[in-house]
């Protein structure tokens, strides 16, 4: 018997990956958590039947949000993740040695406890000293917030269950509250694909709120389309203006130095979406 | 009843598409050919069941092949599309108004035919007065051609099939012979994901046959990864050197005149492919 994972990435459009097993399953207190071994992705944490990460292609993703923000910033010190218990963000963060403080909420502890289960190379960081990890709600926790961090990152899922508060304007704007004066954050918006309007309004949503509202794309073979947006919003500095000096050598399989400005650099149809 | 087609992108991965109805399916002399109408992406050409185009995403690939080679090249008046039966590549070529003549050599008359049927803003330039369409073989075409053409486009299938010359070094070698002493070629070369030594290896025999060599990259949603490779191989012009007069309007909805060099800024994993 052949076992296979097919996820409806649309109505009408989806994805479908080999399985050698069932490695967990279980609905939490937030939302249906499966961990499977795949053929082609190795372990693959699958959130309410959508691809969360894989151990293939999660380099993409989690460096992604972390060093376009944190290159952008000169200094950051005090970092939050919002969401991202499978700790991959906090990986990528811990690489920067001006982090004193990073600290992530993630709202569903089961999350936290199956990565670092199966997923030990993208979860073994959340041991780190500097790591404060607290099993809470990320809304209330930025809304109880206010001029603390140098950088914010929204690793949510979807807009739909525990993650639909996190893509109102409400929400960004207590993450400006939240920041500190010269404050930068990120949150992955989906694809233009498919979610075009979901982008749209998220852009138009943070440019009322951050001066410096800017739109950059990966390529993530297990996210619809294969092109993934990340929303910036920064109060103080463009990541299309640092100096190439700023940037120092860590270790990626994904970005660079040049990278960092050229995933900026959007497809016409993707950037008619942040006009 | 609900049909869906399932492409199998790798032993262990794949897409699939929820599908309305079956428009044609036959047997050429070379391949399996597929016309479907899926609820997704529009009508779709599937070859030996991989998915080739489809009335939704086509502009990405096809304005990606034809505007970088086309905008490099200061003067591009003889052009050859070596496959590319179903007419998109030509569509492109035709926006430039120095191509005086535009050969499209494909060896399935089928796949002209049918996309003519059931693709027509993708095919319908293929009777434009400057197109000349010849159903015939692209490794003898470039066989027998000399110093003729300015820029030739290799849209190709997969290495499988009726393409599998088109992936050797003997193909490059021809086609250096056919381009003129300033020409350029493209051809696609798939995906780094689950393709890296198939790229690793045209980058090689490319290098050893043009003093200038480069790949680049795009996102296709229906193509194994959504990201999809492009190698250049230019006798002459630098696709990086391009200055900014040079690119004149034309209508588009994925390339543009910066787009033209940040698709040459490539992940690290990919870049580490061309060294």
């Amino acid at each position: 018997m052949e076992l296979w994972f097919t996820e409806k990435q649309t109505e009408n459009f989806g994805i479908t990956a080999k399985i050698k097993r069932t490695l967990h399953t279980e609905q939490t207190q937030f939302q249906k958590l499966d961990m499977v071994e795949t053929e082609e992705f190795g372990n693959m944490l699958i959130l309410d039947g959508m691809v969360m990460t894989t151990q293939k292609d999660e380099f993409v993703y989690h460096e992604m949000v972390a060093h376009v923000p944190l290159f952008t910033h000169p200094n950051p010190e005090n970092v939050l993740v919002v969401g991202g218990g499978d700790g991959g963000v906090i990986r990528e963060v811990l690489k920067h040695p001006s982090v004193k403080k990073a600290t992530l909420v993630e709202i569903d502890g089961k999350v936290i406890e199956y990565s670092k289960q199966y997923l030990p190379e993208i979860a073994g960081k959340l041991e780190d000293s500097r790591v404060e990890v607290k099993v809470d709600d990320g809304f209330m926790h930025i809304a109880q917030s206010e001029n603390e961090y140098d950088v914010i990152m929204v690793d949510s899922t979807e807009p739909v269950g525990p993650a639909v508060n996190l893509f109102t304007k409400g929400f960004y704007a207590g993450i400006a509250k939240a920041l500190k004066e010269d404050g930068i954050f990120v949150a992955q918006t989906d694809n233009p694909w498919f979610k075009a309007d979901l982008i749209r309004n998220v852009q138009r949503d943070v440019r009322e709120i951050f001066p410096i509202t800017r739109l950059y794309i990966a390529n993530i073979p297990t996210y619809p389309s294969g092109m993934w947006t990340f929303t910036l919003g920064s109060k103080k500095y463009d990541p299309l203006a640092v100096s190439d000096e700023r940037f120092h050598e860590i270790e990626t399989k994904y970005y660079t130095k040049e990278l960092h400005k050229a995933c900026f650099v959007l497809p016409k149809f993707v950037a008619d979406l942040t006009k």
